[in-house]
């Protein structure tokens, strides 16, 4: 057997981290040689995540760019806004391939990176270098290149639930609303009363209303799409449940169309595509039908009555929208399989 | 003291029906003298429901409109679909009132209720004599009606958030957009593969998307506010929690207007109401902070970007969307000051 | 109607101030003046807990002896460990009525309290004055006391549901074993990994087993009651839910009996008790059943085949395992009725 | 590479079923070759399970011994009490070998399996032939038998946390008090009251106390141990969450000994076993550090002051109790390693 690509894992101690950590044990092709914590250098990883014990052994490393470059060939980056803007041109330097699962890359504009996340942004000569990591959408683009920035959690459930009507030309782009729900493990692993259990079980919550961060990002590849400026209503809530996104979409329809057609139009856009299944007419999918997995489900409601159609799209947030698109990255970067080692069937129940 | 007035549910078995046992324990001017179901009759309530132990020792009644006439002066039906529209009617023949907590005399129309529900609807005569116990906005028809139809749990949440708007022309109707979310108590107590724990828990899912029964029931009632006839998107969630309901509600602002106009709107239109708050500008309300109370909490997102705004209204399902609404509507009916016995703070955390 | 006792509650931005705010609201002859925050003075209460919205429009006073003795009668503590062992002398000094809800007084001896919570003990002097308000058991002395310690929530569901048998010498108690779990809740409301929602969602754990500062309270009662040293092995577990603890005590029989003697003695017991309810033989209590309420739940397995008995006992931690019990022991301390505001109906489902 | 061997799954539309299938996925030397199901014989499983939507898109077999000879050299059942009974002889009859992860065939004596059961046992001459296949400690006759019946979830965390002590002698097995809790998924999906979120959620519930059906299975495998007849005090609870066992474990030591000693004699005794993992002192593993995965984990509190030890074992109860352990049976009577298609790292949060 070939000698396993050498991945290290910048912010292992995040839960983007450890889910990267769980999903590559049975990569066929990487394996994790270095995890890396800036706050919890010379630690055990198990020390902090005993469902690691006796399988990561290892302490964690400190984050110094020429130690990754002598263990590493490519580098993950599960690090909190702001870090990955300094520290992945550092390793493009070195040399190593990156993948950034924060939000540092995803904005080209730094006027508007800094606009909605209240930070410097990163020099704009790499922002102009990081490929946008949404792999249905721009895995040509991801084939060979260094440097990707993956996508946000809520914008990869948004976009592949809209992008291909909007290619199509079957709804309007002006009249979208996206109503979208996530579960507490977005917000990371930090303590504060906004994670606190006692305040979010048995609760459903708004948040951010048309300021979540996410925002520029959607709005900027549903403008790609649409070829023309799209701007969009958004709304975050908090679900009582750990882990899993839903987008639950609306827009006018430009013409009527039954839900048959819209299947057969997405199931005809994602051909050949490892991770989106199309539900059929009728069906929608539930959170919990994708936890643990790669896939991104959809489903549709078009409605005569009203001329609009409901799209309703769903992923595990912390693997689609974070560490198993980041790996599908990988993949396609390498020019691997698209799913090699992410063919885990969803847990359920 | 003067003598409370009598009060039966039939239908005690039931999550509405065991609610208004708990609501009425401490009402001044009311007290449940007759528990009745028809499929547990002859049985210790206390034994279905230990939390009831010691509280309520008494048997279950069967269903018998003399016999309830003669222990009861007033009736809240909690039954299933299809129960109260015979039951109602030969209740109000022996003279007694009736809170009919179903949906079988909320449409005036039989056509449109055997389209939505799929059962026979209730003979037209009794239709049209009930009162849409919508208590904010039809509280002077409530007093003194005898028979009211209570409304529906989704319907009360959407339309307390909506109606002021519409009644200002502040929004257009046509582009009303109700994306609700609701706990799992609102499917009753029958167990099913849709009520099950391992299936719901650390799940988000989508149902009945444009089919809900509510449908027909909010859109009566904004037409009935907008002065014309207007169709609405709904889509209706299941979150994993037992109690709570919150509609997030999308619509095009006639003209811009901030946070603080809707605000200032809002709190002018529910003057002197005792169970709708209205939130401070950028902060919405969370369904636990109203669990276990009568109060629907409002708050807002005017946005200039869209041209939208974007309300988001909460209730507890069981209480502001069932029984406590029909206890508001027995103290309207009666006379009494509006929170009569319905004065609980919600239950945090 | 009478005036009624003011109250003063310290602490009132914790978990226990706000639940005593929700029991008081219907108090028949007590009402909150005061309530009262060392880190949040001057804030609306109202703010950090939007629930309290249009209900508690008063600020927050910050911590004043002479200021509290001008605005109430009896003073509640709800403060973390250490507050009240200095704040209750003072407050005592000033001829207020105390009741703490903390752990500062419920062990006499000043060495235990500083060896099982780490921190200095309270003066001797008032350490011998508290009396330790478990309502049941000490009731007596509770009436026309000035100062009351409140017991913790583990020994309240935990004592209740052992000294009857322990009393009629039915028990071994060196052979006692209990089995504690815990809604999260009862951690309060400070964040840290050990409150956070993605922990803890989905999640059962065992922790500080025989190491809880709630076993010298639970031996010195259990003492008491034999009339000799008891020890006990005692295990706490935090159960994914807000509120509720369950005890599961095992200990061996010292002759044969059945369920139904359990029962009839425990009802004996506490006969005329308005807050402790004994299931029947076969059935035992959930802590759903006493959600909200100031109920003690208990239920019986006596087993022939291993001379065990197994009893099992659940409270709402925040009811009657902290701000329930304290207004029951106000009740007592003022000559009402026991269960004077408290005659909630658990909120169920 | 060679050919896998073919698997068929008696019970596929059950939670053991559908686990077996999300388990056997990336089996490097197995693969499913049938899923059968008696009632859903005929669909599509993807229509009930939509998680396997585009993974498994065959249709459900029914019930028939030489179908499933002429597909499969080994079959799992993972059916409801009572139907391997009959199943399981025919099967062996056709030359298949045999896992079997119901209770049939768990007690050799038919009389105890009818008392705990209340159901007709299996023959006796296939019960003698049936290996209990706790792998780690029956783990060298499971090796070449052709039939094995799968432990209990119970069993498998109590059994693992009890055994090595017992065998050391360093436990007085007359004292063993189990306190087990399990998430909601043990009960099947089979929907009924106590299967029902709203029932379920926040709440904790004891059932069964001393009743369960897994007490014989526990008392003789205990009794093998401990070299002579061992009755034990067994009460189990419900967790609302969906997956995961937590045994916590008490018993009087023998003579003194340390957390330290307790762990050392545990490593020795699974020394070389990849799913046993045994904490450090001080620290008790959680269920969900274990999600997902075929790990159990174990934790110790020896206590001086009252001379027992507490240990604490957990496991996921679809995993290690039941589907995970099952494929660990398979590797050994295959003699392939022991973890093959099992090194998932438990999913966390």
């Amino acid at each position: 057997m070939e000698a396993k690509i050498k991945v290290a894992i910048v912010g292992s101690t995040g839960y983007g981290g450890v889910e990267l950590i769980r999903l590559l044990q049975a990569h066929p092709y990487a394996e994790v040689s270095s995890v890396i914590s800036s706050s919890s250098a010379g630690e055990a990883i198990a020390a902090g995540y005993p469902h690691l014990s006796e399988i990561r052994t290892d302490l964690l490393d400190g984050v110094d760019p020429a130690a990754i470059k002598a263990k590493a060939d490519v580098v993950f980056l599960a690090t909190p806004a702001g870090v990955a803007a300094k520290l992945a041109p550092q390793l493009l330097e070195q040399g190593l391939k990156v993948i950034d699962l924060s939000g540092d890359f995803r904005l080209p504009q730094p006027g508007l990176y800094e606009q909605w996340y209240g930070k410097p942004a990163a020099d704009s000569a790499y922002l102009e270098k990081a490929v946008f990591g949404l792999a249905e959408i721009y895995g040509s683009q991801v084939k060979n290149a260094p440097f990707i920035s993956n996508p946000g959690c809520y914008p990869t459930a948004t976009l592949l639930g809209l992008i291909p009507a909007i290619k199509a030309g079957w709804i309007d782009p002006d009249t979208i609303i996206i109503d979208a729900k996530s579960g507490v493990s977005g917000a990371g692993r930090g303590a504060s009363l906004g994670t606190h259990y006692s305040e979010l079980n048995e609760n459903f919550k708004a948040y951010k209303i048309n300021k979540h961060q996410h925002v520029p990002e959607i709005e900027r590849i549903l403008s790609d799409a649409a070829g023309r400026e799209v701007v969009t209503t958004f709304t975050t809530h908090l679900v009582p449940m750990t882990r899993g996104i839903m987008s639950t979409m609306y827009a006018k329809m430009t013409e009527e169309r039954t839900n048959e057609e819209f299947i057969a139009l997405y199931r005809e856009f994602y051909q050949g595509r490892p991770f989106v299944r199309v539900r059929p007419a009728g069906v929608w999918p539930a959170t919990k039908e994708v936890s643990g997995s790669n896939y991104c489900d959809i489903g549709f409601a078009a409605d005569s009555r009203t001329g609009r159609v409901t799209v309703v799209s769903v992923i595990d947030n912390l693997v689609k929208g974070a560490a198993g698109q980041a790996i599908q990255n990988l993949n396609l970067m390498m020019g691997w399989e698209e799913n090699a080692g992410l063919q885990f069937i969803p847990m359920y129940p």
